[in-house]
């Protein structure tokens, strides 16, 4: 049903339509690649957009697993806030429907593709890296506080409890791959027999389940920034020069590190992918495996050097800290305790950031949801 | 106005009439020591009820300083799940009357005594340690993620934020004694000139400020359970034998370790203020100040140990985990890693709990609020 396109100016004008009945002159197309939501191009005279709704269930599972359409707000407020403080890498936000839970965004055209997929095919994007940087330092840092005062960093953390979302990610990724599969939310997937003994002996290792505990602990009860929540390959869209975030339905106020470690996880997955795609790979012929592979970690500690520069250079700003919990009365600007306590929140960010990541990346090799590249 | 007394049976049981307009037969006495509300026993022919009430502003500073009446919600929500899990160690509600902010609760009547007195007199109460362990086990495991859902706990951190109360906190502990006396929210006092180096030193120690801001972050950014708040020797009433924890106002979801860090401090203060005290104690003339101060410290290590074999033994109890986050599929009764995952979660919260003593200790020698003791 396009007709909530109607009531939107911005979106009438970018498909170069005067009002919706003039419907014969849109065309619609699914695209198939999301799990949880329907997504569609409607392309009108002019130009195009995106319309992407919840249905009030799991799309790729079907009806018989019901999931709370509540997750548009969220993922639009969140988009909202994104494109407010970082309109260079998250598309542009045209309306929101609620009823219908139907988010109206920016249509990131071709040559626009899913990030995982360049990957796959072993593209290079000399700005990635730091472009996620950019965009995971201003989003958190925006709703950190170090800049919002405690009373508001605690009255949006309380609105944003995306109690559901979040309960997928708690199955997922920090229960579900650590017990026996009969006793999963989800069944685990895993290489079969290849990786059986791996899958067995995650499940016994004590010492990693706890380690493991203490992370979903910190997910839990952690209300740093509002988090996307979601950030692996698949939630990146890029061209050669630019790049996009996009899918924030699981945004919450949680860990800072969780976002950091979901993408870094997602590069060193891809990395050790990298030899088996290579030998399935019949173009580029001249790709250097060990070459590409190289760069991908060099991605992973540029993401994090972009990142922690860009997080702290927001966190010198004077205009953005004048409510902070950081008070420049109790750490003065060029202060040798200023300093001190910079580096020792993000030393703590970096701690969190490599732990999410290794439980991601677990979570890919023997938990329900595989990628692509795996 | 005593009319809203009318409304509550039990309240008029216990007083001992059958309706409020028999008010002849009751008197009211204000008790004077607290700071921030109104406390009056109201006494009847056959019993007596005491009757809090938070006015809009703080008592002990006047209209001057508006302080939202809400805080009494707070209380008396905390109070009344204090109460259900550990009836011997809190007093009864009779009920709350919401648009003037009025709690009516048991009268713990003489001999009961607040604490802090007790201990100012030298006073040995065999039972306070263990019985504060196992109010402070009792009351936050049951609002702990090992007891409830990661669903319930986003749920009711986000219902209790408790922001007013909070930003107090933030301010008078972690903030106010580490900038400059003209820059604080509540100006800080000290002993002058004894303590003036002391206090000046403490605004510059950049090593200990950096600490003070990460266990200020943790109490912003942590939801662990639903704490007490405001755990001083002050907001325990006692007897030889019996126990009361009063004074939950300023509950929220926080870190575990602030109740057990708040209390053990106000046991240290009392060790180093014992020596002072007892040269201008009169009676009891036979009191040993180096044997009170060793049971002082006891104190410390018994409550912590009550503390952590309590909390320990309801995580062992099925019943009330059959919820948690920390699910027995994942940690077998009886496994290594049960074992290991708990004892890593105890140091975590004995380390937090050091901390916050440490921020509770300085706070009372040079920030805005002394007690008697000192
Ligand atoms: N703004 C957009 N422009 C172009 N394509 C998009 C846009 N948003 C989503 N898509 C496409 O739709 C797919 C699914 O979208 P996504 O937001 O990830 O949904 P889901 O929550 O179901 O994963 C993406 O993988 C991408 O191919
Ligand atoms: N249930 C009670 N029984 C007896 N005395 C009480 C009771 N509650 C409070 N009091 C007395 O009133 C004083 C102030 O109460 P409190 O709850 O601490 O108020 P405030 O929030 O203002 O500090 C206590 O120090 C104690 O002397
Ligand atoms: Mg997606
Ligand atoms: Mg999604
Ligand atoms: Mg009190
Ligand atoms: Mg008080
Ligand atoms: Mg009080």
């Amino acid at each position: 049903d396009l007709s909530i396109l109607g009531k939107y100016e911005s979106v009438l004008a970018k498909l170069g339509i005067t009002s919706i009945s003039e419907g014969s002159s849109l065309s619609c197309e699914e695209v198939g690649d999301g799990n949880l939501n329907f997504v569609w191009i409607v392309r009108g005279p002019q130009g195009s957009v995106v319309v992407k709704q919840a249905p009030p269930y799991i799309r790729l599972v079907g009806e018989g697993f019901p999931l709370t359409k509540k997750r548009a707000s969220f993922e639009y407020n969140a988009l909202s806030h994104q494109h407010s403080v970082c309109p260079d890498h998250v598309p542009q936000v045209y309306g929101f429907d609620e009823p219908s839970a139907t988010i109206l965004m920016e249509y990131l055209e071709p040559p626009f593709i899913i990030l995982r997929k360049g990957l796959i095919h072993g593209l290079v994007y000399p700005f990635l890296a730091s472009h996620i940087g950019i965009f995971v330092a201003h989003a958190l840092f925006r709703t950190s506080p170090l800049h919002l005062s405690e009373k508001e960093l605690r009255e949006r953390a309380a609105a944003a409890t995306n109690v559901e979302l979040c309960r997928l990610t708690e199955a997922v990724i920090f229960t579900d791959p650590y017990v026996p599969n009969d006793k999963a939310a989800f069944p685990n997937k895993w290489t079969s027999p290849q990786l059986d003994g791996i899958a067995q002996s995650i499940k016994q290792d004590a010492e990693l389940k706890t380690k493991i505990y203490a992370l979903k602990l910190k997910f839990i009860t952690s209300t740093e920034a509002l988090i996307h929540g979601d950030l692996h390959t698949g939630s990146v869209m890029v061209t050669a020069s630019s790049t996009k975030v996009i899918d924030p339905e699981f945004a919450f106020y949680g860990p800072i590190g969780f976002d950091i470690g979901a993408f870094i996880a997602n590069l060193f997955l891809s990395f050790c992918a990298q030899p088996g795609l290579a030998s399935s790979r019949t173009e580029p012929a001249a790709l250097d495996v060990s070459k590409y592979q190289d760069w991908l970690l060099e991605q992973v500690i540029q993401m994090w050097e972009t990142f922690s520069q860009e997080f702290l250079k927001l966190w010198e700003t004077p205009e953005l800290t004048t409510n902070s919990s950081f008070p420049a009365s109790m750490f003065p600007i060029g202060s040798p305790e200023r300093k001190l306590a910079q580096e020792a929140f993000m030393q703590k960010i970096l701690h969190d950031s490599i732990g999410f990541a290794g439980a991601k990346m677990i979570r890919r090799l023997v938990g329900v949801a595989h990628v692509e590249d795996m």
